[in-house]
């Protein structure tokens, strides 16, 4: 274990990630990756690549990070700048690198493209940086040490990055003593609980211990409450003995512990079980299957979706009989029904979840507008439908409808134990 | 038009960023919300619900911004405290509001629970600050004019902020001249051409223009390249004209202009020809449908996929016959073209997409090792299977067979015209 944490910041630089054109996906792959290994990033700043910007974040950066990671900027377009203004505040020259030249070279024999001019600016590099092989595109990383602190410049897109850094930054990292095995808090996963009523709840609990640091996340129904002691060593049985507590209090709201997803949850219930699951969705058109089969090994539980989206596949693929359509329309209780019977037996599974709804933001009917949700969960035990009006966009409606489906099969697998 | 774009920075706040737990989708909707109207986001700085860590940033950005926007810490728990350390830095004292007492009261009548005292605390606003109703959560948002400058503070749950912004900051904005009406600037967008060929094509024609600003952007086998004048108002047709003669130069690697996904793309050309899809996905596990019914109006050309996740499914629903399975592995491409036939005849569309592979990390053979991907286009003149081999992890497999398959399939429709 380090010593005393170091400080970790990062700056992501493009104007894409300010004009909401491309997620911010290195700061929750970063931040992820020293998470594991014990280190909370202190900050994160998002700067376009305008020399003044980068030169004052910079600035600010250096004086009070012991780590500091950049990504983006190092491509080889006109607007890629970082190396350049970083060179400049840290008052070195750029140097031309043949052995990056070569590297960019071979590369390009790889992908069989012929190198165009542009590719000679990655093979610079600041004269006191060392390059970072990528084995996934044509500009280099680079690692500097100077007055006591790390610069990793990292390229943008995320098949570079993320080999580049968990195979070649981190072990660097590792052997700096610079970050730890393990995470220093434990995350205690809650769901169908309000997070002012959570913290009610668990409050008493948390008050009996000194020095016990606690925060809450609520996303999605869930709330998530980490708790950590200043002093971690000798204290991992302690957060253990609290969360089991937690547990306790929770009941069937307890969602476990860590970072699993819901998705991941459920499989792992199914597999304890022996069990099998399959899917019919018309308005999730498919997302539920897809945060399933997200998860590695998901087909020893998971047999498929029907993602019908026409009424012809409902009534053909998931034998839904077409009266029932024509009596309820395509968006009602029966319909759901029929869905998750059809699916548990045309995709042969024990478990089967179906979903129909109006998403919007057209459609809809007066007795079923657009919100108007039918979940249907096939189990063992028979065949249960639940009805949703929420009025939120077509996306979020997409959205909640995969976690709310999915705990209603979780809390169903809670019970039969 | 504003005379004069003004400095818009963003404040995102909360561990969970930092940790990698959530992912930072403040910046994407926001970034994109502004756009829309002209601003490009100057920057955006997360950081954790430490006081010191708030205080200096918030100092920063008061200090350069015109508009400065914070997220996250408004809750009702311990770990909230932007209000009380934002108002701390503007010398201001908290005062208690009981208006905002009685929303709150009224949110809890609402969803039928009870209300714990710690949400008291989110009835406090800075003395100068005036309240912005929060319909969909309890912590109601912040505005604050002082010194020539705006402050807006939004709660972090991101159903609550999204409808806030939209309706009620947005429209302040607008009344204040500060937000414009549509973008700055003209996105062209290019697929299968590396970034730094895509510059080596295009850079003649930019260069021989005066005070155009240039960008690229490469995402999963995308570049992405904005251009715009630095005075915009006289420009448009000029930038517009620009497009064409990339288009005109680009071919079929030009995806369009803007911003529409792959899938919006795809379903816009197959609705221009009166043209259906459907779907057989194994290891794609659904991510093609669910991209594409996250479009608004998707029945309209998309009938639904087949979400084959065992054998049974491949031959009972798709009706892959078992002995080409048992002669050459499901993983092969008489199979994903069965699959493709299968999917258009069971779910009677034009067109179909099958995917089946090894997405990883467990599986594979020698012939067909992790990484190996078939990938079937079924259309009125034939059907075709492209195979692949990819070395990167399972989602990133997943990501990038689904651009994948659309452009083949947005190529073919191109060719078709």
């Amino acid at each position: 274990m380090p010593e005393k944490a170091k400080t970790f910041m990062l700056i992501t630089l493009g104007e894409e990630l300010l004009l909401g054109l491309t997620r911010n996906g290195h700061l929750t792959y970063i931040g992820d990756q020293l998470r594991q290994r014990g280190i909370t990033l202190r900050s994160n700043y998002t700067i376009s690549d305008e020399n003044q910007d980068i030169d004052e974040q910079f600035a600010f950066c250096w004086d009070r990070a012991d780590v500091l990671i950049t990504t983006g900027g190092l491509g080889p377009t006109v607007d890629d700048r970082t190396k350049e203004a970083i060179a400049d505040a840290l008052g070195e020259s750029l140097v031309f690198d043949e052995s990056i030249l070569k590297s960019i070279e071979e590369r390009f024999r790889q992908i069989g493209r012929p190198m165009s001019d542009n590719n000679r600016k990655q093979a610079y590099r600041p004269e006191s940086a060392v390059a970072i092989e990528n084995p996934n595109g044509t500009a280099p990383g680079l690692w500097l040490e100077k007055d006591g602190r790390i610069l990793v410049m990292l390229p943008g897109p995320p098949n570079e990055l993320q080999p580049m850094f968990e195979n070649q930054v981190v072990p660097r990292l590792e052997r700096l003593g610079l970050v730890d095995q393990g995470e220093s808090y434990l995350q205690i996963r809650s769901i169908g609980i309000g997070e002012s009523a959570l913290e009610t709840e668990l409050r008493p609990l948390f008050d009996q211990y000194q020095n016990l640091a606690v925060a809450y996340c609520a996303h999605q129904g869930q709330v998530d409450c980490r708790i950590s002691f200043q002093d971690r060593s000798e204290q991992d049985e302690e957060l253990h003995r609290i969360g089991e507590e937690c547990r306790r209090m929770l009941g069937a709201d307890f969602l476990g512990y860590g970072h699993g997803s819901l998705a991941e949850i459920v499989l792992s219930q199914l597999n304890d079980r022996k069990a099998s699951l399959s899917l019919a969705e018309s308005f999730t058109g498919g997302q539920i299957a897809n945060a399933l089969t997200d998860i590695p090994g998901a087909s020893s539980a998971f047999n498929g979706s029907i993602v019908c989206y026409s009424e012809e596949v409902k009534i053909n693929v998931l034998g839904v009989p077409e009266e029932t359509i024509r009596e309820h329309t395509a968006v009602s209780e029966p319909v759901a029904k029929a869905m998750a019977i059809g699916a548990a037996k045309s995709l042969n599974s024990d478990y089967a979840i179906s979903a129909t709804g109006y998403a919007g933001p057209e459609g809809g009917t007066e007795e079923a507008p657009v919100g108007t949700i039918f979940l249907g969960l096939h189990s063992p035990e028979g065949t249960e439908v639940h009805r949703y009006q929420w009025k939120i966009g077509r996306l979020a409606i997409k959205r909640r409808a995969l976690h709310t489906a999915l705990d209603l099969l979780r809390r169903k697998l809670v019970g039969s134990k």
